[in-house]
């Protein structure tokens, strides 16, 4: 069967399991594969990225390093590691110029140095220009993907509809000057650190997953994870999505819900933390919103199942 | 300027430093990145490959995953680092099959496993069929680079010249029937978890390097690092090699001096250590062979130069 019939959530579920070890501290398909190291769990985690799938109209070379890098950080954040390290391996036809691998490189440094770590080296070879990042983390105690009945689903960050809305705009050649913030969560996504603060409230956290398929896509694989549905009665829907989604022509609940490329983290609440772990996020300024409740059957927004689509790559 | 102007050892040089973080367990453009976590030294390493370069004529699909996890596996161990996971970055068009993919995967897993070590997932996404590997370590007291004048030049294993042969008969349409242990070499080649045991008696080793551009370019690398020449004297010459060498009609000095794809490691050795390491290596049944001295000036083999080539990606 070729790739493209299969699709990407069955190649996955297909491939996830070969070699993966047993008794480790995150089961295999979650955003990052774990194994203990002493009492600590050791997250390794890559992402790959074709030039030309990823480099948006007007995006510079060097952001092309950032987000392989801020893709791998983001999993690592949204599990509660520590980012302690970053490779990356390139692909570049030998006609490309010198500068383009070079900005690569810068970018993802520059993302590496952003996330408290730094770029361990990488390997350069010939071929269609292409990435991928690789990193390891540290943690105490990895938050794996699933959830509880009743529990709290909670939107970190604020690139929800915005990631989407720039992509839309590659695809529909809308100049985004307009929407600096779209522009901005399109070309220079960058993953939260401050997540790692939510260690501290760790005992009130059911599960979480790092979002770049799309909020949809993610909730899915929360459900799934977790063996219940979730209902989501609210997303954010910022000002400049809104209007974005005028211009456009588009829906602006179908950016928030199927953008893709949001590196934003979606977090499992237990109902008692919720207050408290609110209170954290508005002290150190992290953007969020309570979107709803795990629970019921399927994953539904006010009310009606979501489809799950989003990115494919297959 | 392009790629392939400026060359692959340049191009290595210009990008190893970027963002390479200071005071860590190895210096930026070694065989693999360092950083401490207390008192150990954890090691990251990436190591990418085009399918339709990396594989020879008659080689299975598994071994394509096996090679790349093999790369990543080989440079850890050469710098005494215990494997503990990889992850692979897989890209294939569309249209390729499921089973191609899931080849790779199994044999990267096979290769991990064979390491003491899990493969902890991957990505995949569509592109010109290449993968990346990438793989951490740990290690109490990692080798780096370098050596110091006197110390001996330690060739460990017995790929030498068959992995190069390997390559050869692949580009001349030789058939390896009858030559087991040089297909062996290309197709199936065993990073050495058994160089772990070298750490006993690491306060006589001076550095290390893996070889996987041909021992020539390795040796330069070392002498490199230690600021010193290297002087070989005496290189494995199997007896296989030396028939395939007759019937390719190439120098059997050329497989194994420029071959390249050994995984194997070149280790220096201060001289009062050379009898103990001897006994242990020769207790476990690793092939070895004491090749020469650091010291005098550039690398030469039989007192002639030798030039700087090896496998190039640009």
């Amino acid at each position: 069967m070729r790739l493209d019939r299969l699709g990407e959530t069955a190649l996955h579920r297909l491939l996830a399991p070969i070699g993966y070890p047993k008794g480790v501290p995150l089961p295999p398909g979650d955003d990052a594969g774990a194994v203990w190291l002493g009492a600590r769990a050791l997250l390794l985690k890559t992402d790959g990225f074709r030039a030309r799938d990823v480099r948006l109209a007007g995006m510079p070379e060097e952001a092309v390093g950032w987000r392989a890098v801020t893709a791998v950080a983001s999993d690592l954040l949204a599990k509660l590691a520590q980012p302690l390290g970053f490779v990356l391996s390139i692909f570049l036809p030998p006609s490309a110029e010198v500068k383009r691998a070079r900005s690569w490189v810068v970018g993802a440094a520059r993302a590496a140095g952003a996330y408290g770590a730094g770029l361990l080296g990488g390997d350069t070879n010939r071929g269609e220009a292409a990435l991928s990042a690789a990193g390891v983390g540290i943690s105490d105690d990895p938050l794996p993907r699933g959830g509880v009945a009743g529990d709290w689903v909670l939107l970190v960050g604020d690139r929800w509809g915005r990631s989407g809305a720039a992509i839309d705009a590659h695809y529909r050649g809308v100049d985004l000057a307009p929407f600096p913030r779209v522009r901005a969560a399109g070309h220079w996504p960058r993953a939260r650190l401050a997540l790692l603060g939510l260690s501290t409230f760790r005992r009130w956290l059911s599960g979480s997953a790092d979002s770049s398929d799309g909020l949809a896509e993610t909730l899915w694989q929360l459900a799934e994870a977790a063996g219940l549905g979730i209902q989501v009665d609210r997303i954010p829907l910022f000002p400049d999505v809104r209007n974005y989604a005028r211009v456009a022509g588009v829906e602006p609940e179908e950016l928030v819900l199927f953008g893709g490329e949001e590196y934003e983290a979606v977090v499992l609440v237990r109902p008692e933390g919720r207050a408290l772990v609110g209170a954290w996020l508005r002290s150190v300024g992290l953007p969020h919103t309570w979107a709803g409740r795990v629970g019921g059957e399927g994953v539904r927004f006010q009310g009606a199942r979501l489809p799950r689509r989003g990115y494919r790559q297959f």
